[in-house]
């Protein structure tokens, strides 16, 4: 039975309920996170929060919570509850329950959710990823971490189908980023590029770490746009997300990257990753 | 208090509650429809279910209804449980309930949600409203009626703030619709214009009629974008949709529209496209 967190109860997920009227339900008119935890601590809590703050700033949600310290007690409690020292939080919160209609109050309530889950066995994927390059349908606020995620289900599902473990999106020829991973390349000069932060892309906290670490290891980074052609021409190439680290890509669509190999750049900031992440719970 | 009708059972609906695995609730992957109701009727229900079904096909939702028929039958329980012979059903189906996950498999059973609402007052509206313009942030398959509505709202709550009744939302120069309404305008040779169907506008059922109604009464209507030099030189302008049916428009942003008067198009427009309602109930 796994235990989540809904508006200050803790309950079993299975029979957990929101109201009909709840506009994340209504509108997807939500925001949502999801948090690494490793021996009953919360990763990069800190830019996690700042995200999250961010996204409820710019949809003028009201705070859910008085002191984000809650958000990492409550998140304690349901490791304990579900006894899982390594794995993932779940958060989404709504602006609140209202009778549907577009125009909200200022005064709503937020609903807060908590699930959490632990994380899938990466191994096979550590090994290497194909994704498919797909036009990039979304809105133009994906900065904002909303639950209006329809574009990124139906586009990752149909790369599924075509056997593609990712799609990225392609906007006016540069690809933005992953459905639900942020997107890099390794050009022949071993510079590391990813598109710019922007309304077109939802900042990665790992893409954002990832570029840290680069930078620390004494890489370039480049954070522009990059195309098909520069993809072409690319040493290595990899995704980056809170539940995969960092995945290298060995293929995309017809474009084999580096003979299918790991590329040394994507290997050593998987190491470099781990270090990063295992000296925050030390 | 009202009732409301959730998977085969009819409950309160502030009650009413839906799972937080719900994929309408967690990636608003889910659709809607908003239809009338008059002397316990359904309007245009063959146009609102067609709608429906293409909704679903685009997305590969599960059939939520072995036979259509069902709704109709649901809606008028609702009525009568509800003691309402006139207002709106609103429905709407997702895909289901699972684990989160962006993938879905293609055998989920699609939750139904449907509740009733009286209209409102429309009297002070049908004097004609005030609309701003607004860039189009949407994503590329507004032909889907899907729950994926944050832009819209964001959108719509903005143009409130400011004072104005509905915001119609601009894409490249052209006119796509408002956030809850199709856009139209009657040029100065009395031809009536609205951007086409495609993927960039919800089609909406009583643009459908609207149109039908201009075309048996022998008004050229034209289905094209048109920008805002042509808005300006309009002699009408008007919205649709279901809850409002047809509302004139005599301001945009700076640009008064006909001297604020309703126009002749217009006032012809609304008593006939009455008349039509009311033929379907008599």
């Amino acid at each position: 039975m796994s235990i989540c967190y809904i508006n200050g109860a803790y309950r079993n997920t299975l029979n957990s309920v929101i109201s009909i009227e709840d506009r994340g339900f209504n509108f997807a008119d939500s925001v949502y996170e999801v948090i690494g935890f490793k021996r009953y601590k919360l990763l990069n809590i800190k830019k996690h929060i700042k995200r999250l703050k961010n996204s409820i700033k710019e949809l003028q949600i009201n705070k859910p919570f008085t002191n984000y310290r809650s958000l990492e007690l409550i998140a304690k409690q349901l490791m304990r509850m579900n006894n899982l020292n390594e794995g993932f939080i779940y958060l989404q919160v709504t602006r609140g329950t209202a009778k549907r209609n577009h125009l909200f109050s200022k005064k709503m309530h937020p609903n807060i959710v908590i699930t959490i889950f632990s994380g899938m066995n990466l191994k096979s994927l550590k090994e290497g990823v194909k994704v498919s390059l797909v036009d990039d349908l979304r809105w133009l606020r994906c900065d904002i971490k909303s639950t209006s995620l329809l574009p990124n289900v139906i586009e990752k599902q149909r790369g599924a189908d075509r056997g593609f473990f990712e799609v990225w999106q392609v906007r006016q020829n540069i690809i933005t980023e992953g459905t639900t991973s942020n997107a890099f390349i390794v050009n022949e000069k071993n510079k590391i590029i990813t598109h710019p932060k922007n309304n077109l892309i939802l900042g990665g906290v790992t893409r954002d770490c990832v570029i840290q670490i680069a930078k620390n290891n004494d890489y370039d980074v480049l954070e522009k746009g990059f195309d098909i052609e520069e993809l072409k021409k690319s040493k290595e190439a990899f995704l980056t997300s809170t539940t995969l680290g960092i995945i290298p890509v060995i293929q995309v669509d017809d474009i084999v990257i580096n003979e299918k190999k790991i590329g040394e750049v994507s290997q050593k900031l998987e190491v470099k990753f781990n270090d990063f992440l295992d000296d925050q719970v030390k």
